[in-house]
């Protein structure tokens, strides 16, 4: 059994730990989060210098505070990665062997999801290592990709737009139902097919819209309906355009 | 049963017209189209004059046809109605019963797509028509809501936002990872996780990110990410702008 102890106590650590409690190839020996709570019965610790000997070291922390935790490990030569999307590999501390273990996916702190459809993205900082992240990840997902860290720094990027951004529109969506006393349901159902429909077709092929039929009479319909709402008007002017440069 | 005509060949006729197909209240009579093409089997005409008598008239046309083709109905007092969600019900020819019978999604050709689960918005000029219609909903789904042509108006505007401009944000999300050589697959279950998670959270609630956050680091990272493409930069900020308003 590969022996890993993951460092955090947020949404991506709790949920590694729960797909790694499954998983009979990797066993998590021990976690380390500051107020010394365990998961699953598994050993915990706060303090840095009773950390045990294991073949890999996940830390699953905010961004902000990786390299600090990475540089108050009081050990050398063992491999240590981090999950986050947007810190690069080298912002570990170097005493350690590096790498990164990012899931691209949005957690809920009380929304399970199967690990097995998130891809998991790899970076190591040599072969033997990254072999050894592969074998993990397999572990728990089907879905394991080979990704740098300029890569890495791309994909969040993207992530911002097909998650936050878009969740955002959705909250617009739910903001112009309530203020004409519409349920947000009757949303929902265009929600699901749009978010389905690129599964087996290119975004680009499933553009439908006055945008994209330049139906300038109905987007000026629109951004006349928008006048009381100047931040989602400008939305709308942004995103048109944008659609029409496509 | 009830008899209905459906006018139109678009997406939005032949997904109507494989519903009616199967419900066992309401019988498709005829069809009516320029090149007089059948589908089901179904008697089919391209003139005008050669319109049975039915209880409904759904003209399911592109919006700026819809009043032209209202006009040419060479009968009276008859239940009109149109599919669209942005043309209000009095652009029909006032020398029949009027009404609108607007499916609140987004059809493509070549996908099926159950009607069950679609919300059929519904609107009339008197409460026996409203009925009839209702009743002619309820044959192909379980989604049945009376809106009225302001509040259609709104939820077409809506739609724009979580289907169109959604969809747009996933084409940039591509082209990212295209200019990176990554495949989209790497973002297609976030994108399923980002919609299935307003089923049964606001999106309000479900937003998550750095604009959220009020990270400015990394906000100011993906804008110089963002530097040779103008038009992605603009539509960062702007959202970023608007979900920090929000």
């Amino acid at each position: 059994m590969t022996k890993v102890i993951i460092i955090g106590s947020g949404n991506v650590a709790t949920h590694l730990i729960k797909a790694f409690y499954k998983s009979s190839k990797v066993q998590v020996i021990q976690l380390f989060n500051r107020s010394a709570t365990s998961t699953e019965g598994i050993p915990v610790t706060n303090s840095y210098d009773e950390l045990l000997n294991a073949d890999l070291y996940i830390i699953a922390v905010s961004d902000d505070s990786i390299s600090e935790v990475s540089h108050k490990l009081p050990f050398k030569g063992r491999l240590v990665v981090h999950t986050s999307g947007s810190v690069a590999l080298d912002e570990l501390a170097p005493e350690n062997r590096r790498g990164v273990f990012y899931p691209l996916q949005s957690f809920s702190r009380n929304k399970d999801i199967s690990f097995a459809g998130i891809p998991l993205c790899i970076e190591a900082g040599n072969d033997e290592d990254r072999k050894l992240l592969e074998y993990v990840a397999h572990s728990i997902s089907r879905k394991v990709y080979r990704v740098n860290s300029e890569q890495r720094r791309s994909l969040h990027l993207a992530a911002v737009f097909v998650n936050n951004f878009v969740n955002h529109l959705y909250a617009i969506g739910n903001d112009i139902c309530k203020k004409n006393d519409l349920s947000f349901d009757l949303l929902k159902p265009l929600i699901a097919e749009t978010a389905e429909k690129i599964e087996n077709m290119s975004p680009a092929e499933a553009q439908t819209g006055p945008a994209k039929r330049h139906d300038e009479t109905t987007v000026q319909k629109h951004l006349d309906q928008l006048n009381t709402y100047p931040t989602y008007k400008k939305i709308y002017e942004t995103l048109t355009k944008s659609i029409q440069k496509h």
